[in-house]
């Protein structure tokens, strides 16, 4: 019997069907809603138009959950936490429903059928429009005392450095976060450096620099962009040496979007800058690229309604 | 029936009997001999010593322990890894031996029986001549993929900053290890300025500035040691702030040797500071000072070898 996973985004909604064997069957992406009312429904008909019906659904989402319930989600514009998301869901689509935080799950995906498998220790550093992480500790996804954990974008690196968006300052994200470095660029602009990013992103058509855009700009070798996720990769390499030191960890997976393209530099990049900050060696194939795309999301999101007794160990 | 535990530290070693109610019936406390030959005869006699024959014996070294093994002991003069000494001192004792690293000891004794009970979310920070750390996640005691975890000494929180006995730069170890602090005063005072740190230690009769000292220069106002002392504490916060942020925890325990007597100014001091840095709030009676003292490293060696069903949760 297959089951549903959802990945409920700042931007999209994707939904997919996953197979016995862990692999997405069929996947659609939409637009995200702007209220939740709404989210309800489309995520309802989402799971509706699948080619099979799932046995339960697993949903991912950018924010605090605990206990089933969303405590908060920032990213998330006209989001009620009163809302039962999941008891709604539950009763409109007659399955088991969960929720689950988003770059959670993105990692959960790839520990089961990417870059992940076969650790029992694991970091997931997931760099979107901010910086999230998961963790696999011993075996078992953590999420902390209240749902809480994996707030690595608010881990400070640099005292006293970069405002971030949180209001504090020289966090990971204010360097790695793309909202964060897309401002940095503007500042640099500002000051009269030059840089093709927002020309890059207004021929793509997009309302913001996303992490294609990125990726375009860095292929294209932009000094001031390339400078950015330098800063970027020291930021996230000082921060994945401090959680190495910490969690003595087997495995670090880069996910999410900006890792779509630039996976591979990212990860070389962070093990290079983390180097010198670590206790235990880290060796170059300890910090991947995640592999799965979207479809880590839907998996991880159906991993919260497979039958416990099937993680792998 | 009784359990042993033994805490090794750099200067001495205590063997206590624990009882089934995990209270310290007896003790013992010797200073630390230099060769792990020396030192297995010694635990054994210390063990033999008891008013009461223990089941078995934990054993809390101050290092990287896997499997039952010692992998890294920097702070043993001595120390020769290949020696199994778990089985040494099992085959001459007869009863079952188990190594573990002292800072997880401290941490675990004060969660079974001290300032942790209840908790099931727990960061133990251990200062003394270095900083260690000891966790319990989930309601169990982690240790990492390879027995490596809680190097919290080892976390960066100033870039470039102070130089730590380990040739890294701005570890919290650099600003809050006592040996490193004392090297600090030392430091201050050869520019001139004014310090009692060292003409306590001389009247305490000590080879070094222990614990002691510290507490006592700290408590009669000694303005250089204060200062030191202001910057280990502002260290220490902005590394429990991003352990915070990272694990979501429900408590933070503030023990080893400095703790004796600074505890619960150390623990207010590193609330304060950690607060600006922390996504979720952190209370002021969620950073406590540890309670049992020496009995910490004997109970929570203890642990080590009881029924593993017998744990808390």
């Amino acid at each position: 019997m297959a089951l549903a996973g959802a990945d409920v985004g700042g931007t999209n909604v994707v939904v997919g069907l996953v197979g016995e064997d862990r692999r997405v069957l069929a996947r659609a992406k939409q637009d995200t809603p702007r209220s939740v009312g709404a989210l309800v429904d489309q995520v309802a008909a989402m799971v509706a138009g699948l080619p099979e019906r799932p046995e339960a659904l697993g949903i991912g989402i950018p924010g605090i959950i605990h206990e089933g319930r969303v405590v908060q989600a920032p990213n998330l514009e006209g989001w009620d936490r009163s809302t039962d998301v999941a008891g709604t869901l539950a009763d409109r689509l007659g399955m088991p429903v969960a929720l689950v935080n988003d770059a959670q799950c993105g990692l959960v995906g790839e520990w089961v059928a990417g870059a992940g498998q076969g650790a029992r220790f694991l970091f997931g550093v997931w760099l979107g429009t901010g910086v999230g992480a998961g963790m696999v500790l011993d075996g078992r996804p953590y999420d902390g005392a209240g749902g809480g954990s994996g707030e690595f974008g608010h881990v400070v690196v640099r005292p006293d450095g970069a405002r971030c968006g949180c209001g504090r300052r020289g966090c990971v994200e204010a360097y790695a976060g793309r909202r964060m470095m897309t401002e940095s660029v503007r500042a640099l602009a500002a000051t009269g450096r030059r840089t093709r990013l927002f020309e890059i992103q207004e021929a793509k058509g997009k309302a913001q620099a996303t992490s294609g855009v990125w990726a375009a700009a860095v292929a294209e070798g932009d000094p001031v962009a390339g400078e950015v996720l330098a800063e970027a990769v020291a930021a996230l390499g000082l921060g994945v040496a401090n959680v190495w030191n910490l969690l003595d960890l087997e495995r670090v997976v880069i996910g999410g979007g900006m890792a779509g393209k630039l996976g591979p530099y990212l990860a070389e990049g962070i093990v290079a800058a983390a180097r010198p900050h670590v206790v235990r060696p880290i060796a170059a194939d300890q910090v991947v690229a995640a592999v799965l795309g979207d479809d880590a999301g839907i998996v991880g999101a159906s991993e919260a309604v497979r039958d416990p007794g099937r993680l792998p160990a």
